[in-house]
């Protein structure tokens, strides 16, 4: 079992969509959830709807879709404030993946697995540069 | 004018809302499209819609959301029997960013630029490590 929560945050429905195909491969995950930035939110109200799926009783990844861009600098606003939140930017389909299939504690090791994973997935897969292997 | 086209090829709707989050973001964008590969879908039936959207009078780069995925497998594919087709595996927001703003010729040079952006696009910005720097 997971021992943290599983956020995923990003504009409009990239989050949503990302959660659903790592569910379409892996099977459905628990305690993971999916929050939109739509074009009518602000900040604020987007924070809120963070915030309302936020168990502050449990650790939490949030995974955000772009460094600077607004999910990310509100999931990292609400991560200053909450002890155990930790946030990763530049979420892809792979981090999901790792993500809700980990059963390790949220610590530093985790987090920088999870990272070099996503980094690792982003794979230059042409044909020429294979011929060249 | 960027002088190739983009697709975006993934598993569900993660191609879709990754192409609508980067032009909330960066505007809208030409010669760039999505391909969903749906629950119902076969490999074939992913690679006619696929082969329906590519333009073979125009190189085209295809950003696939998971290494060794259908979708990724079927654009490696249809990559092997085209000349001007390059494939990325491991797509994030700041790839799909990075692919349509650009305005350089696909060759080996971008596609090593591009996979070195979207790597650089996964950052741990949890407080504690801030907190080291």
């Amino acid at each position: 079992v997971r021992p943290f929560d599983v956020l995923v945050a990003s504009h409009g429905p990239v989050a949503a969509s990302l959660l659903a195909a790592a569910e379409m491969i892996c099977g459905s995950a628990s305690r993971a959830a999916a929050v939109s930035l739509e074009p009518d939110d602000s900040p604020e109200s987007f924070g809120e709807r963070l915030t309302s799926v936020l168990d502050p009783q449990r650790p939490t990844l949030i995974l955000t879709d772009l460094n600077g861009g607004t999910p990310h600098n509100v999931a990292c606003a609400l991560a200053r404030r909450g002890a155990a939140i930790r946030c990763i930017a530049g979420v892809n389909l792979g981090l999901v993946i790792e993500a809700i299939t980990s059963d390790e504690e949220l610590d530093d090791a985790l987090v920088e697995r999870l990272v070099t994973a996503a980094r690792e997935a982003v794979v230059d897969a042409s044909p020429s540069v294979a011929a060249h292997r």
